[in-house]
């Protein structure tokens, strides 16, 4: 089976073909968030680099969420749009899971940090334990003093990853001290091979959906909604002008 | 510091572009070997989608081997052209510490395998330990069997990874039971981003050489000069038909 993914969660646009033999191609790109520009030419770019089309394709994944909210539009518009014109299956495949799957077989417990703006961050907690990638907490919208009290209270190192890390180093290595580890730039951000890898792991369990049933999991209300529910309860108690 | 990383040590061509703060992209294809017709236009569409020239690169790096001979010359001299053009230095980064780099912060013993032919493998031992990456033997060109009497008398687990994995995962199994385990696609084969990572370590070090300077490093003589030297020594022993 092959599966085309695409990663644009964060301010990393990425695509990769894997099947279950071997990680096909994948392209990564870390250089401006252009992403409703950048996605369909850097597909069309890696198939035909690998001298595939989109008839050989079996599956579409693609990261569901968290993350930024018009990256993941985006991303899951386009996965929508490609299995209804090719008529195949998608897989949603969560942001942190995916990030967290960068660090195969690591020791300790995995952590990565989306910046979710509002003094929070999207986050959960991972542990790979003989063999098996489990997932520990979350995933979650916390500040960061209650992501350190819940990792207070373990006694593994933390690694952390994502957009979230380099922000909140000082805090978090004032807090947790030498049980802190930073992940090399190799692996700190989003890589499509890694929601592709798990997107197999979904299809060999029998649990890919209709592109229908696909919607971005943005984990908070956006910054509109909440304006607008807001306006609303004011409106009720204010009566928002009425008699 | 940006470094431009190629690796064509193995079936996968794979070019990445990395600063000291991120990976700005990175393409990998391991679709088929013609290393020498795809190399320079992987380069140049990688430039391009980053928006960067030539003139934006401060180090070259390239995977030094061991690894296919063929895909090693088409790296190595693609570097140092490169490098000459520009006139800036390279460097030259072990495929074995890059493939195992794949795996940052894992748990128990890294041991890449490459394919060597005449029943030999090329492999080396490494471990992560409290955050360091330490190479505990190796490289070397051997045996399987060679290789297994070397890691029976350890107790940790072993992660295999590399395009001998597969070949061998049978006997490696039989042999070290319940301590094999085996690398996921997403990171079983060369990426530049772990050459990358690895150069910028070396020059932060100060280990950076000139162009003049990098070779492949084969590991073992190519079949060409074995057989070379066969015949020399025939030639001694029998006279090459003197009389």
């Amino acid at each position: 089976m092959k599966v085309l993914a695409l990663d644009t969660s964060s301010i990393v646009a990425s695509v990769a073909v894997m099947d279950d033999e071997k990680l096909i191609g994948e392209h990564i790109i870390n250089h401006e968030r252009t992403h409703s520009q950048k996605l369909m030419p850097m597909v069309d770019d890696l198939l035909k680099s690998c001298e595939l089309t989109m008839e050989d394709i079996d599956l579409i994944a693609v990261a569901e969420g968290p993350g930024s909210f018009t990256g993941l539009r985006i991303g899951v518009a386009t996965a929508k749009g490609l299995a209804h014109a090719m008529n195949i299956p998608v897989a949603g495949i969560s942001t942190l899971d995916a990030l967290a799957f960068n660090l195969p077989f690591c020791e300790g417990l995995i952590c990565p940090l989306l910046d979710a703006r509002r003094n929070q961050v999207y986050t959960a907690i991972y542990k790979w334990e003989e063999g098996d990638f489990l997932s520990i907490d979350g995933p979650m919208a916390i500040t960061l003093d209650e992501l350190i009290e819940k990792l207070s209270v373990r006694p593994e190192r933390v690694i952390f990853m994502g957009d979230g890390m380099e922000k909140n180093a000082e805090v978090l290595t004032k807090s947790l001290g030498n049980r802190v580890v930073f992940s090399p730039n190799t692996v700190k951000m989003p890589r499509a091979s890694s929601i592709a890898q798990l997107a197999l792991q979904k299809a060999a369990e029998g649990k890919i959906e209709s592109f229908y049933a696909l919607t971005p999991n943005y984990l908070r209300k956006s910054e509109a909604e909440r304006q607008y529910e807001e306006k609303m309860k004011r409106c009720d108690q204010d009566g928002c002008g009425k008699d």
